[in-house]
């Protein structure tokens, strides 16, 4: 009994995945799972534990290439890291002296496809250790299992004795990263491959392009990122350094340019490519714009032929992304020329005349090696069935598209920049929904998933904390049995990937603390956090409602650092959960609610004076009174219950229509204990 | 009147720098010295001030060159990183379209050396600054001191109006970083060289070469690196990146090869230098080694002047650090030959004999172009005068030098690794004690000091939070004027300065938490902390007297964790002054000490489990109980204060005796409110 966080869970713990538990030993007996996220396909736990001192040793058997290598060099920096143990970092090759034999069977492929072997097997004795993979990626996801084994008890540092047999579900686990809105620089998407290499991810998808920015050197067409990005985007050589380093963690680099629509930042250096008469400026606001591609121009074709011929020499994965998503055909429209053309080829719609350009794109991508993918919208039955859907609107559509021989990956459910949980996130699956009613054959076209950082709102300063710890929640639904479904133990364990990737140098936590002192100024931040931790911004498109965004508004304001889900509240509400139910002594857990509401209707008065110095948290001081006022409500609602009285009706009027103020978003925040009083205040009423 | 910090100096201020304040704008008017540290030699302070937002852009007028030019970019993106505002990287070269214009009047020198001119002044208006310095160092420096006035209000962002005239009062401002004892790669020298020109520190002291680890590569003599570093050692690329970076920041780099003794590590390779014969390893404890380098062999000088040669290429500044101290001359006593030489030539004793070695040594030094610099033990009167003495034994040791015609620098007192408090180091002034006497002429001669991280005790984790922000007092004493020494205003200061680094990517703070979290594994650590933020390390060189240490022993318990200054003992004992002074009505002030006392006392009960599964912590259980029996004390102290009852004679003496156990180091720790509840019962028995 060693964690809150079990002492929580210990009861829901999902046991089916055990071949044998030894009974005595605490923890490991505790949760079959331990701290394992992604959960393994098959685990199971024995009794004891290898003891890691300053005598432990790497050997390396069978195949050998310098990316074991240097991962291996990785592990061992990190494993120093989280035992503060010097370690050796001489890798053995007898393995009779090592503590831990990692032996890979064979090179994989040289470029990895999403066919490529991820599994492997893990034993661990008191003695000690084996890692053995059919390929290389296999020994980098074994080397991350061992990391999130290790632990220290009343005796050691550890790894319980184990016997792990571990595959992914689907073969295509991914992460968008949207680079075109707002620029991210190198750092940003290094550190964010680190952190997929820990969770198990495959795919960085790469958003390169819109119409806010075209992000890669194009030597072809300087004029792409010379005059479509402020100067900020992605040289040839930078290209190859993240591919280098994606590939060493065992991630594929699929690289999306928009198109026809989302190309403003095209159009700037190449006004000729659109739809209608330039110039273009780079876009600054957030939205669907007009400016799209010609389709009924041969040199379009031309153009991209010359530039995905460069793009495709440079971005070595199997698949090329056409973005192909929201075009609004208001130019297409207003084109008398684009009119003639459909009409003489017998184009019924705007529909149509996308599927005539992305089957002339797909003979220029196929030209040169490469498969396509795209969003939803290129599905056109006109399209040959090796392409890949990648669906944003949901299993449905997925499904629509299996069934009509497309593969294809769900995107839908996935989108970080909702703001939703991790729990939300973590029930989307797939193969669910529409999707659960296919057959095998259709089924076995669902490849996976990705989860989608879209830039609106994100700045290379809270990017992580938009993508982590949810995007965890993401990967372990895409790589572990549809089964493993447990939302409080997911939530546990998510607590130490929270904490595991801010050790690795993620800044979804550091920047936090930081970004909350930056708004209060010389006075200590210890108000502002106390009212943020309860506060998450406003859900899917609410942001910008209020006030006009573009790509050079600061994000410095409270809603900016406000982490997208509230632990506090969703402790908050399991504690109120308990207290109602009577499942603890009532007593207790009562007065526990009632200091965290004293905390949260008190901190109003010490937040005043902060809030009076910084223009930035002026617009948080109606919020604050809002929170104040709940509290108190709150606190009365403790009062009835406890003298189990019934409040007169009036009052609870009075109370539901504060409630209902609280839940409209005020400076682009939601007030999350709100849900959590109107239950307490429900309870007080029966 | 903003902050905590403000509130409590506010009466201590020292305004005689000080040509005119506002006395109408709070925070301007409030604190002469804003947040700058080290505080400048000239500063007034007007009415208003420039505000910052996205329309900030610089021009730069005057002598121009890369330097300058990419300073600016990482001032720009510092300002982005402190206001969150989206800034032009773009330069621009018409003032008149300038928010703030940058006039750098020539170049300075090639290879800077201490009598570079690092003048600068900086004037601000409500509509432009401006920035002029005779050369590109006087513009580093007045760099950072805009990024310290940056501060935000209830309107904006903002700079406000100054007009500054700043100079160092000493040439030389150093920091010494032992890479021997623990290696500590590139990425440590170049966070701390960012750090050190933050608060305007010159000379990165590089020691290099120690018994127990020979960290830079020799072409010539490969075995030194080679078989002397456990393959942990700078490489010549690495040691020019690292004095290009610091170049760019103004800081010069001055390499130090400690001979004739702490050279174990030379003669793992290379035993025939040694007095003694091999074979040698290398060395894994701490201490006073007898392997010394024999002064008597031709060989010996033919070796240095092939390696100093080498060397002298490679670091560019003048001078050559020899180290020259702690040799404890046994294998020069167990040596025949040694002490046939001696006689021979007349050499009286050791001392003689080290000079001897030491001329030899500076004609090789000469020979290559450089000056010779050393410990006090080089101080000998065949020595020529124009070498300098680096003196860790005090002013009197400097003075005598001075007196005696040497150039010297202190580093008495600003030993880090003493684990004192910046306060302690704030007072040690290389022109005082016995150096006041001097004659002005003789002053001239002490150039400044340097700060002392030796490396027994820290590793890459925690070395930042044993240099900073303790660091930062020195910096300032090295630079500002000697009547700026109000400890209060300093530590008001220094907190902001710690925010500073910690966003510039200094691991200060942020190692803390996370060392504690290791502690206390699958727990919370909340208790840890509390504990934590009350001790302090052991001081001076108790640090190993109750455990052996070698250079692989782990450094991850509480000790390695807890930092080196408690401000929460601190804070406390402010508190308790004020209480018992009566400065603050006395009934919520002593309700204040009580609840901190409380949360002490009860702390103790919250660790205990966390401290049953943790062999880590097992160790402060019984400190633990000390911190919990000593806060009981205080409670009841308060108790007697309170009620104005004299405490009986028994008691008293029981509280004492556990005062005096609670004083001994308890898991190489100390805790630090001991004397301020001892001051509590003085004020108790009174």
């Amino acid at each position: 009994m060693r964690s809150l966080g079990f002492i929580r869970c210990a009861g829901l713990i999902s046991t089916m995945l055990l071949s044998s538990i030894a009974m005595q030993h605490g923890k490991a007996a505790a949760s079959p799972h331990l701290r394992l996220m992604p959960v393994p396909a098959q685990i199971s736990v024995g009794e004891g534990k290898l003891v890691l001192d300053a005598g432990f040793r790497v050997a390396l058997a069978g195949y050998q290439e310098p990316r074991i290598q240097k991962a291996v060099g990785r592990f061992l920096q990190r494993l120093q890291q989280q035992t503060g143990i010097p370690l050796s970092d001489k890798i053995l090759s007898d393995e009779a002296q090592a503590t831990f034999t990692i032996n890979c069977h064979a090179a994989g492929e040289e470029t990895q496809s999403f066919r490529a072997d991820e599994s492997y097997s893990l034993e661990t004795t008191p003695q000690k250790a084996r890692l053995s993979a059919p390929s290389p990626i296999g020994i980098l996801r074994g080397l991350e299992t061992f990391l999130q084994l290790v632990d220290l008890d009343d005796e050691s540092f550890g790894v319980p004795v184990v016997k792990i047999d571990d595959r992914p579900r689907f073969v295509w686990r991914g992460l968008l990263i949207d680079v075109g809105r707002h620029w991210e620089p190198i750092e940003v998407v290094k550190r964010n491959l680190d952190a997929m290499a820990a969770l198990k991810l495959n795919v960085l998808h790469w958003h390169l392009s819109d119409d806010q920015g075209f992000r890669v050197e194009s030597k072809i067409f300087p004029k792409l990122q010379g005059m479509g990005s402020d100067g900020r985007y992605f040289t040839q050589d930078q290209i190859r350094d993240v591919i280098a380093y994606a590939r060493g963690r065992g991630i594929r680099v699929v690289p999306e340019f928009d198109m026809p629509g989302h190309t403003t930042a095209w159009f700037v250096g190449y006004p000729e490519l659109a739809s209608a008469p330039g110039p273009y400026q780079i876009e600054r606001s957030w939205g669907v714009f007009d400016p799209t591609m010609d389709p009924t121009r041969k040199e379009i074709y031309k153009f991209l032929n010359s530039f995905i011929g460069e793009m495709a020499k440079l971005f070595p994965d199997e698949y090329f992304h056409v973005g192909g998503d929201e075009n609004n055909g208001k130019q297409w429209n207003a084109s008398a020329s684009i009119q003639a053309f459909k009409k003489q080829n017998n184009i019924p719609d705007n529909h149509a005349l996308q599927a005539y350009f992305n089957k002339r794109l797909l003979e220029i991508v196929t030209r040169h090696g490469k498969k396509m993918i795209g969003w939803d919208e290129i599905l056109h039955p006109d399209l040959p069935k090796n392409i890949i859907i990648q669906s944003w609107r949901g299993q449905a559509s997925l499904a629509d598209g299996a069934r009509k021989g497309f593969t294809g990956i769900l995107s839908y459910g996935y989108y970080l920049d909702h703001i939703l949980t991790a729990a939300y996130h973590y029930q989307i699956d797939p193969l669910d929904k529409e999707a659960a009613s296919l057959s095998s054959e259709e089924k076995a076209r669902i490849l996976g998933g990705e989860a989608c950082m879209w830039g609106e709102y994100v700045a290379p300063e809270n990017i992580d904390s938009r993508i982590w710890p949810r995007n965890a929640a993401i990967a372990e639904r895409l790589w572990s049995p549809m089964e493993v479904k447990d939302v409080r133990d997911m939530y546990r364990r998510l607590e130490f990937v929270s904490r595991d990737l801010d050790a690795m140098g993620l800044t979804h936590r550091s920047s936090y603390p930081s970004m909350l002192q930056r708004l209060a100024g010389d006075h200590p931040m210890g108000p502002v956090r106390i009212l943020s931790d309860i506060l998450e911004p406003v859900k899917y498109y609410s942001r910008g409602r209020a006030q006009h965004y573009t790509s050079v508004t600061p994000l410095n304001r409270l809603v900016d650092a406000t982490r997208p889900e509230s632990d506090a509240a969703r402790q908050f509400e399991i504690q109120v959960d308990q207290a109602l139910a009577g499942r603890s002594a009532a007593k207790p857990s009562f007065q526990l609610l009632r200091e965290r509401l004293i905390q949260w209707r008190d901190n109003d008065a010490r937040l005043k004076p902060i809030v009076a110095d910084s223009f930035l948290l002026k617009e948080v001081a109606p919020l604050s009174e809002t929170v104040a006022a709940v509290a108190g409500a709150g606190l009365q609602t403790l009062d009835y219950i406890e003298a189990g009285k019934a409040p007169p009706d009036d009052w609870k009027k009075e109370q539901s229509a504060l409630l209902e103020r609280a839940k409209r978003p005020q400076a682009e925040l939601l007030i999350m204990i709100v849900p959590t009083i109107q239950k307490l205040l429900d309870a007080a009423a029966k």
